[in-house]
């Protein structure tokens, strides 16, 4: 590769608010969408939240002289919604889905039938190698009472662990999504400290767009004011994040969002703000890479978030363990009932009573050993992400303690955090 | 690395049959298999089918001087019965469970409950990067018609792409488990042609065990013949796969199985064969490189058996989609019977069969609401890992007809399977 190479890569991101049924105006939104794309022609378009297959193939058609890659990640029930389109083609694909996901009796969030994942798309472009990441995290419903935080932080993790194990062989890796967390949240702190990923709001060096960076907005004639909760001005939860590793580097000269309307100043083309980032790749001799192996301060603050992680995935542990304990119950005080009423039903008083309370006692048995199940699932799920944090942190203070005897410092970045 | 550099890796594998209150003699099979692998101290040991957290915790205690370093994965309800014990310590954890399972109403087999998953380990031995893969897929419980067949591809394709993208960096890769599968499995072949896997027994220089290499025999008194099926000689279905790249080469000096009877002669350790495999890693000048970059024939295999898999997922999804049909059906007779009950309850004739029948009927619009979904939820999974093959065919179709002139393969040998 020539030593003054460089590669500009236009990205587009957006969570689409693509919901049959649910969605106002939809079919107009997508086909607006889809006319942008076009016009604009970017390297790469990520979306979110594209929950109807049928829109997904309506812009595949619509974009494939502009961008003849697609690719839609199928999951869960309804999908998890990820898609993106690429005018360059892709060499691999893989996805993973997240183990946790919400609670399937929690209908109304919808969240746990989706199967939420993450999506990766390996490109090579002019002989290098880029790892695209598409995701979207599980919804915050209300921030003062979050019962989903556990959740989200194990997701967090589980995204941080995957980019972490795929993307070794990467020249940029490239994350975009909806992440559903703020730039200061456990999660957020935890996937950038794991990954080394930069977001591209704090490190552009031209921003347009809305207040802060801001990716849901009152403006927004889509957003309520209860979709914003404590924060009126706006919430920013969408992202493009980016990292170069060996002897590349990468930065974003301009990022734009939207502005509570379409880029046209017309009625907006989702309930969430668009991201575009116009990403430079440079060769960067080794010395000169803006990455340096990461010293004591900065492994100091990893072993924070990962310890601030273990205690919140630990409050999530006995959460789920109550509410097995509970189901547990439920199932005993339902036996019990049901051998009653079997005993009433052998005899005469109240054998038609007892008759009519079987099936719905039988059906709260079931119930109650479905919940039970979940939640013994849902405590398994979280000891996992503990246990992989358990082990990092266990990592990361062993290289700390070295890294205070300087000669063994240098072997020791080798073996931690890559 | 010295051009004479040699490693030894000494492996142990055994599926060991510890299903709480259904295997017979696990606490003292338990006992034997720690007093075993402390005598042999063998490099590696994974073991399968651990399913009590207390008999892992035993084994670790017991194991702790001989094998400091010990990781149990933990998922779904049950657990995935993976867990692995190391003379040397582990860099890095992660773990990847499989999107499908079987079926939740499968109860007698139990598959859906465990979450079958694959456990990586990434070690650094002598300066060697060696990732450690632990898996078993869903059982087969009928080789005549196997109703699983369609998740086990779906499995191994998983397992096929975790390894693939997972071990980019690594310079060795060994993967041991229960695959479940017979070595000309599709499964199986997809798995070794994906991922250029070899097969420990077929590779060894000295073989010295069960007949063909089987890992289930009928001379093991826990082995009944409707385990062995149409095999009443045993069939082979766990394994030792590896392979070395990037200037390395991996070839194992002996390969040992138990024979239906513990190592020192007595009761065996589980109703599986035991596999116990030398290894030796050897430095190789890239041009010694003993796994050349796959020419036409090979791709021309890869491409059949990418081709039966997609078939047999195709297979699958219709399969799936035709129960959530069903499921579909006896939820609109279920809403009708409903709608007539209301009408009988309203009138005086019935009333009482009507209010009867009611809660019943409820059960079953619900029953059947969880099996369409679930259904629906096959059916993605299916067609996920159905659309990922179709790229791969793709391409390595593409890379097939370039190769074909020859002054392009070089070309396309790096963008294509690596």
């Amino acid at each position: 590769m020539k030593p003054n190479f460089c590669l500009r890569l236009r990205v587009f991101n957006l969570n689409c608010w693509d919901i049959p049924y649910v969605s106002k105006h939809r079919a107009d939104r997508v086909k607006r969408l889809g006319d942008f794309l076009n016009v604009e022609s970017f390297d790469l378009a990520l979306l979110e939240e594209v929950w109807s297959e049928q829109d997904f193939q309506y812009l595949r058609q619509k974009l494939s002289l502009t961008y003849p890659a697609a690719h839609y990640f199928r999951s869960g029930i309804i999908g998890s919604g990820l898609c993106v389109f690429s005018k360059h083609p892709f060499q691999e694909i893989i996805q993973h889905v997240y183990t946790l996901n919400g609670y399937p009796y929690m209908i109304h969030h919808g969240d746990w039938f989706c199967g939420k994942a993450v999506g990766l798309l390996v490109l090579h472009l002019s002989g290098l190698v880029l790892n695209v990441y598409v995701t979207h995290l599980h919804a915050e419903y209300s921030r003062q009472k979050d019962i989903y935080l556990a959740h989200r932080v194990a997701q967090a993790w589980e995204l941080a662990q995957f980019i972490h194990h795929t993307s070794k062989t990467a020249d940029v890796v490239l994350l975009c999504g909806d992440l559903n967390m703020h730039p200061k949240d456990l999660g957020c702190c935890l996937l950038k400290e794991w990954t080394g990923l930069r977001d591209a709001y704090l490190e552009t060096q031209d921003f347009k767009g809305s207040e802060d960076g801001c990716t849901m907005v009152p403006m927004n004639c889509y957003v309520s004011q209860q979709d914003l909760g404590p924060f009126p001005l706006g919430i920013r939860i969408d992202y493009v994040l980016y990292k170069a590793v060996s002897g590349f580097c990468i930065n974003c000269k301009t990022l734009r969002t939207t502005t509570g309307h379409d880029p046209h100043n017309g009625t907006p083309l989702s309930d969430h703000e668009a991201l575009m980032a116009t990403l430079y790749v440079r060769h960067s001799p080794p010395q000169q890479d803006p990455s340096p192996v990461q010293g004591p301060p900065e492994r100091s603050s990893l072993i924070n978030v990962l310890r601030e992680a273990w205690t919140e995935l630990g409050l999530g542990i006995a959460q789920a363990r109550w509410w097995a304990t509970l189901a547990g119950y439920v199932i005993g005080l339902g036996l019990i009932f049901l051998a009653l009423l079997c005993i009433l039903a052998a005899g005469e008083g109240a054998r038609e009573m007892a008759v009519m309370l079987w099936t719905p006692n039988v059906g709260l048995v079931l119930g109650a050993g479905a919940v039970y199940l979940f939640h013994m699932q849902e405590a398994k799920g979280l000891c996992r992400a503990q246990s992989e944090l358990q082990h990092v942190l266990g990592r990361a203070r062993e290289t700390q303690d070295l890294c205070s005897e300087p000669q063994l410092a240098p072997l020791l970045a080798a073996g931690g955090q890559s």
